[in-house]
């Protein structure tokens, strides 16, 4: 990992309104945990189950909370958030920006009705359709396609290959990882009794400001009105959003989650990799939803749900797989039984 | 939401071919849903449970069945089905083709062995192999890669970014959406003990009329024969199908399901949200999958399936999963007490 | 299915290394099952549950044990692991690398500071960053984005519109299907109590030799490490593999299986299709996770996990859920009630 950014710990206090204790001028040219981090590296301390790793740490520094401060000598940032801190200090040696060079590439096929803003940087082999409005310093990643009439705040990042659908529409500072599709049809058809009639998907997609979505996931535009994502909402690699789900703010969604059509969820909720929910229910705020659990109907209060079975042993998972099928039965027998031992 | 097309009511009614109660010259410019919908704008009564709706309906017109019509003053349009004829009404508004120009883009790079049809768009950045064949009025996407040989009908269409394998072969009216793969290797390894040796996929893929695949879903080919996708299949978001699956006609498979290998699937099935099935085995017509439900065997008659445990508190799931690994035990006390007490 | 290469049995007898007994000059020009092939076509038997079906079987030849041999009067080659012979016999006919013309398309955009080694391909529309490394022989399909300083061995193929983020390294002989993205940002943030501050992603990303990734499957780069596919490693299509993760040799990985972050997983492990771990467990070699099992926890010992129930009718499993939300207290009222018969 090549880290090419370097700070004295005098300027890293400053630049994250952190406490310094230490040498002002020590050098520092990239991050690490506690147990790998090296000379010239910061490292910090969150949890405090790493605490006993802080006395043989190498780093030339450790963001920690005060009370932790009090048991460390060396260089240290003191923060009332430590992994809030780090996170701040990760951006100071992000690279992933260095190439938008707030240029067009001579390659990018872009319509004369689309309005790019200044500072706009557009890859090579994108393509721009009609009436597309791009906000300034704003990212276009090479092979991306954004159709007629969307419209794209500014620094906001389009990662390779991503596809808009016409008249999708992103916030500022949203980005988008490879391979993502924004605006797809919603999966809609009427059954005649012998096939399937396509339902086109008239409405649109939104999403607003400081929203991230991952690589290879997929946010339908809706049936008559629009699929909605909240500001700061973050959605992980290989999620799948149906259309007219409206998902409040700053609600997460990690890999390969999928909400089927009409989903409302509320603001800060947690949906976990491989959950799920059926379509056209409503989700409080706040509802964190384990990994892999299918949520199938609407919940309307906070709280952590879960479902399916513990991983185990195949021959013992067998038998009991096989005694579910068998659950109502056996509590109706068990029921019986206590009548007649009463 | 643009809805650029207008109609008069009578003009709809002609076209989709129902009786209008009401105001022949009434211009109509879009659709909207019974609770939302505003002058200008038809809506629709499908499902009784709206039936409420209807009175306070500010739509132009609504689409609804005879019955429904004789409590209903305004303008109306009678239909013995009105979802399927709200269906059709959706195509006369939609957009989603203004963009094919018929016209080839100069930044495409097409082989000089391959066929287009009269009528085809080719939409920038797409790449065409050699010998290929592309049916009249079919419309290829931007940043779309069309290996050698592969054969597609008419009045189909790519979305941006869709890949097809070497000799892949579609229908009449098939839609692709962004960021699709069709015909990549099926996984296929033989282990020798030591490491697994590739099963090269010498098979091909073929998809039938009136297909539909949507956004980031990965069809594989076939081994040594093809992976058939049966006229009229629906297929929507993140689906996997595995090489030498057999799909039957009409049948509808939901975001994020995936199918195993060879798997043979009937005429009319549905298949849920995140729901799946293992490899080689057989699915009859007009089975239903549940959503993240597990198809473990062979289906031999019609029917709806499901698997999966219900989300609940996550304290409370947590007893009840612990419980199940005991489930097997748990009903051989059972007995064994029925035998005492008996 | 067009194959276009043929060989006679002498060749191919000599090229897979087994022996030969039948007619020498015999010309095959492809392979098939033992139920459908004909002639001109080699057969396999590898498993004897098809035994019978050699009898019939209109083959050229069929590869197959010298114990099975003894029973077959056709044209035949002997060999110890027939159907690790057939894999390599599949070889012999694959035609997916036809396309290796070992030129640059002149569409193609390298930068300058691109390496290019000796037979390098690259296709229509493919973008190479700055300082990019290329070993000998590898093909880069139509619309690839490989990022700046990304490293790539030789032999190594990437699908068209695959995308690789900056300084991915990928072995020798590997290869990533379409639309794949290796080394977007893994999925971290630091929630502040109002909104989640993203942890940039400084790691990177390495896949060892002999890896093949599917179609639409995504591989994160590591947050401050890299995230670490072993040799041999077989993933499938739509897998997500999160941040962090490290992966043993020979591994298995089939569709649309998932992996949190910092999943430590060993050699020879398999993940069935639609499976998941989460985050931060480290799982033995040789466990092999059944289709949509969750592994909750580090596993320590090889072995077969499973976990979920069995399909069944709907109502028959509504039923179960149902008393599947009881079973803590069935549970205890079962042993209420052995007390009292006690």
């Amino acid at each position: 990992m090549k880290q090419a950014r370097s700070y004295t710990l005098a300027e890293i206090a400053s630049l994250l309104d952190l406490r310094l204790v230490g040498d002002d001028d020590c050098l520092i040219h990239g991050l690490s945990t506690l147990a790998s981090a090296g000379p010239g590296q910061i490292s910090f301390l969150s949890n405090p189950a790493y605490s006993k790793q802080l006395a043989a740490c190498q780093a030339s520094a450790v963001i920690l909370s005060e009370k932790a401060s009090e048991q460390y000598s060396g260089n240290r940032l003191v923060s009332n958030n430590p992994y809030v801190s780090f996170a701040r200090a990760t951006a100071l040696f992000d690279d992933s920006n260095d190439q938008a060079s707030g240029a067009i590439h001579p390659s990018a096929v872009i319509a004369e009705t689309a309005k790019l803003g200044a500072g706009v940087t557009v890859d090579a082999n994108a393509v721009i359709g009609e009436g597309v409005l791009i906000g300034e310093n704003t990212h276009i990643g090479s092979g991306v396609v954004i159709e007629d009439n969307c419209e794209l705040g500014r620094d906001t990042r389009l990662h390779p290959n991503v596809v808009l659908y016409r008249r999708a529409r992103l916030g500022d500072r949203v980005v988008v990882h490879a391979g993502s599709v924004i605006g797809a049809d919603g999966f809609g058809f009427a059954f005649d009794g012998e096939r399937s009639i396509k339902i086109a998907q008239l409405g649109g997609v939104r999403l607003g400001d400081d929203v991230e979505v991952g690589a290879a996931s997929t946010i339908d535009r809706g049936a008559l009105e629009d699929t909605l994502i909240g500001d700061g909402v973050k959605i992980d690699n290989q999620v799948q959003i149906g259309h007219n789900c409206v998902i409040g703010k700053h609600t997460v969604i990690c890999g390969c989650a999928a909400l089927a059509g009409s989903v409302t969820v509320g603001e800060y909720c947690v949906f976990g990799g491989g959950s799920g929910a059926v379509g056209h229910i409503t989700i409080a705020d706040k509802v964190q939803v384990s990994a892999m659990t299918l949520v199938h109907k609407s919940i309307e209060t906070a709280g952590t749900l879960a479902s399916g079975t513990l991983a185990s042993p195949l021959t013992e998972w067998k038998r009991n797989a096989l005694r579910f099928q068998q659950l109502d039965s056996l509590s109706k027998r068990l029921k019986d039984l206590e009548k007649r031992v009463d």
